[in-house]
């Protein structure tokens, strides 16, 4: 596991990904002030050409310069006020998610258990006696 | 902006992310341990499967608990070694990156102005004069 290697990827995705709510920012503002404007980067926005966000600013600087720098402005100032919170975020999310798997996971296997016919009547039927510790009363 | 919301969606992002990070480890490990196993994973991570990494998890969890349960170690870990590292990354790496672009976006401005007919001579030709302030000596 070549965990700087990893490391460096997943900066990259990420920068990609603000990049990405930089443009969908900027296209939400160019909707209220200059709806041309928006359609145009919403059809210049594809996801093949998004999907690289280095890649997707050199494009764009050679059609709309001023879009692009804008775009960069955006993404740099989400850098600043997100990044801080996504490690606790992430490292919080994956425990619980994974937990919750684990759960659901426990549950279908005790289903399993249930209709196994080895064990038919454990609280499958009201009424009967599956446990013979519990007492009668 | 939407600040919080962004973060939100960003975790989610970088969890998917790490969980496809922690398939690609794993599927690593066992093409040398059990290649059949590997090639069964790699035909089931699809990219299209794999880009909600709950999701994914929770289907694998269905066909292969066993490997579900691993790669969920694996990107609990991935997450403990490499997060902390990513705010400093990002925010380096997105202000190099838009550092760059506009440097490059300087180059390509100042190569249209030197071929701008209104100033043809200034530095294309060496020996002339474009400059009348310059000193004869």
């Amino acid at each position: 596991m070549d965990l700087k290697q990893i490391a460096k990827d997943t900066a990259k995705t990420l920068t990609s990904y603000l990049t990405y709510q930089a443009v969908r920012t900027v296209s939400n503002q160019l909707s209220e002030t200059n709806p041309p404007l928006a359609f145009w980067l919403h059809r210049f926005s594809t996801t093949d050409k998004i999907q690289d966000g280095e890649v997707y600013i050199r494009e764009l600087f050679k059609e709309k310069p001023d879009l692009a720098l804008r775009i960069m402005i955006v993404r740099e100032h989400l850098a600043q006020e997100v990044c801080d919170f996504l490690p606790e975020m992430v490292r919080t999310g994956i425990q619980q998610a994974n937990m919750e798997h684990r759960r659901q996971h426990l549950e279908r296997i005790t289903q399993l258990d249930l209709s196994n016919p080895s064990r038919p009547e454990t609280e499958q039927q009201a009424g009967s006696e599956p446990n013979s510790d519990r007492p009668s009363s």
